[in-house]
């Protein structure tokens, strides 16, 4: 059995090389594979033996722009990073106290956050595969500490399911990985799947699925201490004279069905959030700051760009300045260009009808994210949630709880709303009051003793309104990756594009960086070549 | 359908609230009873009316004695804390670099480990529903940090598994889901399980192990991007021309069966081990340290008690001060006693015969852990895990990784080895530097590129060779928890017993704190009626 590409599999490879160097030998070569699995970074750019004088236009200084001038201008190149915003860091971005922002459509949100509370607006969460935007991280200081993404502990929410109330994650996960257990074992215990594996197999897996499935001797899955041990207790065990343990009562299967717990499940399962993530000590925001110390000097903020002309001979970059209004013109023997493609498709250009249409083409997604000071931890103090997410079939999808500053007697920062899809369009045409109303009303099912009582303020930012990106993130489905993602990336005579829009990890910093590492090793290559 | 104890079931009560009350108050219901269900503690004890003058002697200054001598003296009983070590807080316990450990067989170690990295020979996570240990973690000013438990990228190692390969966590476990999800559905698909549930939730489960276990539209656990979301890619996306990403190959369900990892999935759903999990900033130790603070003039050290005698009128414990072996008596109208069952069950006393015969009952497990300082975090750089452990069949039982101080360039102590029961029998009976050549031996197959390279200093501690416990904690089972421990918990006359030995959470820190309270409440009733 060969792979597609006529090559060796890699279980071909792996007894080749077995062969050749015994156990170790093969030991090694999984764990290499194994690591080279994690992720497509292989370090910093090589950029070596840049021309002197050769200039480069940045547009845009986001990560992925920053991360460009940073490297092209370590490898000798001039560069200019030019920047709409009155700050770096783009996407990267959190919202402190004091902080202003001003939504297409003009409502403007003074965020009135305590002193080190903070919303982050965009990315929040950094996989620990994600290796580029970690090692830059730890080379440019930024501190980092866990972001609890999978906590047991928290609520799971469907309207329809258990007539509203929201249950603990545990309890619905362990009910349905037992009602799983038990039914696979029913049906091997009937034989009925007996050409599907071999019986030894089949034994081990029902011995397997007891365990599993905190089942009983007889392949049950039963109200006692076994099954209390994953759903939680009704009274958990404790000290002296009334120690003892009181069992809970598992839900029906109809309960735990009508909950859809599966889709959280499944969630948690997917690669780029599993265990463990990560998040800036002070806000994801830390980030953009210090990508910003480094390339400081190529900075110019307040540039608005109205037009990108290539000629044989380099790029012209027309642009106002914000702060006078003058019109003004930068120019460079290449450009990188990292602006959004929604904001892009209105810029006049010279580019190919081909890279056009690919601009035209992506969608970009909605998203909403509201953020709520609450006056004190109380999912900590009378729910015993320590980070992690509550999720409902409301519009609000999901609140998640702040992953700093555990147990602290001061205010802080509910996530109470992170909606994407339909959920996020009726949230996105409101007033920044009516989306925290709306927040408010929805979020209380979860915690409906103190939400409102605790409430101090809040801030939101619906992405399709966001001046400078006009939506979240770039959105391709498998059609336009076809048509158009080959022609999106390519380096069109002295223009290339870089950014999340530019790569397959869409929505994360991570593909910014990835795709400027690719975006600019293909630059230099071209610039030498010239 | 009622409960065993003739009064209303749970769902009942909830119903008769939903009727008299509507579903707002039946939400708020079901609420309180699912905050009410995290734990058995409800708030520190109230032992007001203290008679003046009456006095307590506790024994042991673990967390249990030194709760017990921090609440009666602040409710205004005279107070003496006798404790064997020239240390508080007993198992509670950090060994750092320049520490000193003579175990029983008389092998002493200088632990080795470079400024701020510890060992936790004992207790080394909190579980976020320990609600009475974080409660005086709080109020006492130890400083919390998440401990990463369950990690989907560590690796899990069996020897006849993958011809001895380790591999991660997610792969395994996803194709463990995968193949149940499959074989399920499969089972469904053959009306093999139509006596089982009715056909609608039959379908509606078939869909959600669609979601869950990842199969494709025929219901199928195969090779693609799919799965490989869950499993793992072989090469995962990147940025720009070569972004896309590449899908691994599924394991065979023969060998996902070798594996036996349900043992780890299983694992992880323990209610003592789902997240969120934490840890004192700078080791366990930090939480003795901090109630030794809060009872430091309560504390005598090095005493050892010989003799513990009551009368009609109080109760005389004589013991050896270790400085200058002179005999010494202590006299209280009560006392609280937490020595270890092992050690009390040699100290002469007056307690009845079922008393003794209980405190004897119970064996302590015995349990290894050893320390390995290594000069870089080569599991982070070159592994991309960050927390958790990495399970494996040999003795060691698994290693586990430091969770703080992530991305430092500095040495780290890594835990090389958690062996209890069997597992820990050979380790127990080596020579601490045997111990750490077993460590390195067994742990290297995780990352046999740099365990031994890497490797400083290591420290090793065996339960069973403890000068001072002889045993990690109680192992109660069925029969010895009918036939002994409301004997060995109830108060006889003016002694009673505590630690995590008298409780249902047995050998965790939370089992010692509520079984505290729950004798000192005791104590304090009989005071009163005294």
């Amino acid at each position: 059995m060969r792979s597609g590409d006529g090559g060796p599999t890699r279980r071909q490879l792996l007894t080749a090389i077995g062969m050749m160097g015994g156990t170790v030998a093969l030991y090694q070569a999984m764990t290499a594979m194994a690591h080279a699995a994690e992720t497509q970074f292989t370090g910093p750019p090589n950029l070596s033996g840049a021309r002197p004088g050769a200039s480069v236009i940045v547009l845009g200084a986001g990560l992925a722009g920053m991360l460009a001038g940073y490297e092209l201008n370590k490898a000798g190149y001039k560069v200019q990073i030019l920047e709409y915003q009155q700050r770096a860091g783009g996407r990267n971005w959190s919202l402190y106290g004091g902080d202003t922002y001003t939504e297409l459509g003009g409502a403007t949100q003074k965020v009135g956050f305590q002193p080190g509370n903070y919303l982050n607006p965009g990315p929040w969460r950094i996989p620990h595969h994600h290796a580029t935007l970690l090692h830059y991280c730890k080379a440019f200081g930024v501190a980092l500490e866990p972001f609890i993404q999978f906590n047991h502990a928290a609520y799971v929410h469907q309207t329809d399911a258990f007539g509203g109330r929201p249950q603990r994650f545990r309890a619905l996960a362990a009910d349905f990985e037992g009602n799983v257990a038990e039914l696979l074992a029913k049906a091997i215990n009937q034989k009925a799947l007996d050409t599907a594996a071999t019986t030894e197999d089949l034994d081990r897996l029902r011995e397997g699925l007891r365990d599993w499935g905190m089942l009983d001797k007889d392949f049950r899955y039963v109200k006692g201490l076994r099954s209390s041990e994953h759903r939680g207790f009704e009274r958990p065990g404790g000290g002296g004279v009334n120690g003892a343990p009181i069992p809970s009562e598992p839900f029906a299967l109809h309960d735990v069905l009508d909950s859809r717990i599966w889709t959280q499940m499944s969630f948690f399962m997917n690669h780029e959030f599993q265990t463990t993530m990560f998040q800036p000590v002070g806000g994801m925001g830390m980030i953009g700051k210090a990508f910003a110390r480094q390339v400081a000097p190529l900075l110019t903020f307040g540039a608005k760009v109205s037009k990108i002309l290539q000629d044989k001979k380099g790029v012209t970059v027309s642009y106002a300045d914000a702060a006078s209004g003058e019109a003004r013109e930068a120019r460079a023997d290449f450009c990188v260009c990292t602006i959004p493609l929604g904001v892009l498709n209105q810029i006049e250009n010279n580019l190919s009808s081909e890279k056009q249409a690919a601009i035209a083409a992506v969608p970009y997604s909605s998203a909403v994210k509201i953020g709520l000071e609450m006056r004190r931890r109380f999912w900590e103090e009378d729910a015993a949630i320590y980070g992690g997410h509550s999720f409902t079939s409301q519009e609000i999808s999901l609140i998640s709880y702040p992953n700093s500053d555990y147990f602290k007697n001061k205010p802080a920062v509910l996530l109470g709303a992170f909606a994407g899809g339909p959920n996020s369009y009726r949230l996105t045409g409101m007033t920044p009051e009516e989306r925290i109303e709306t927040a408010l009303a929805q979020g209380s099912v979860f915690h409906p003793d103190s939400y409102r009582k605790e409430f101090m303020t809040g801030a939101s930012v619906a992405w399709s309104r966001v001046p400078w990106t006009l939506g979240c993130c770039a959105m391709w489905n498998e059609e336009t990756r076809k048509a158009h993602y080959q022609t999106l990336v390519a380096m069109e005579d002295r223009v290339v594009l870089a950014g999340e829009h530019a790569s397959y990890v869409g929505c994360w910093m991570e593909g910014a960086l990835l795709s400027s590492i690719d975006a600019i090793t293909r630059l230099h290559q071209r610039a030498l070549e010239a």
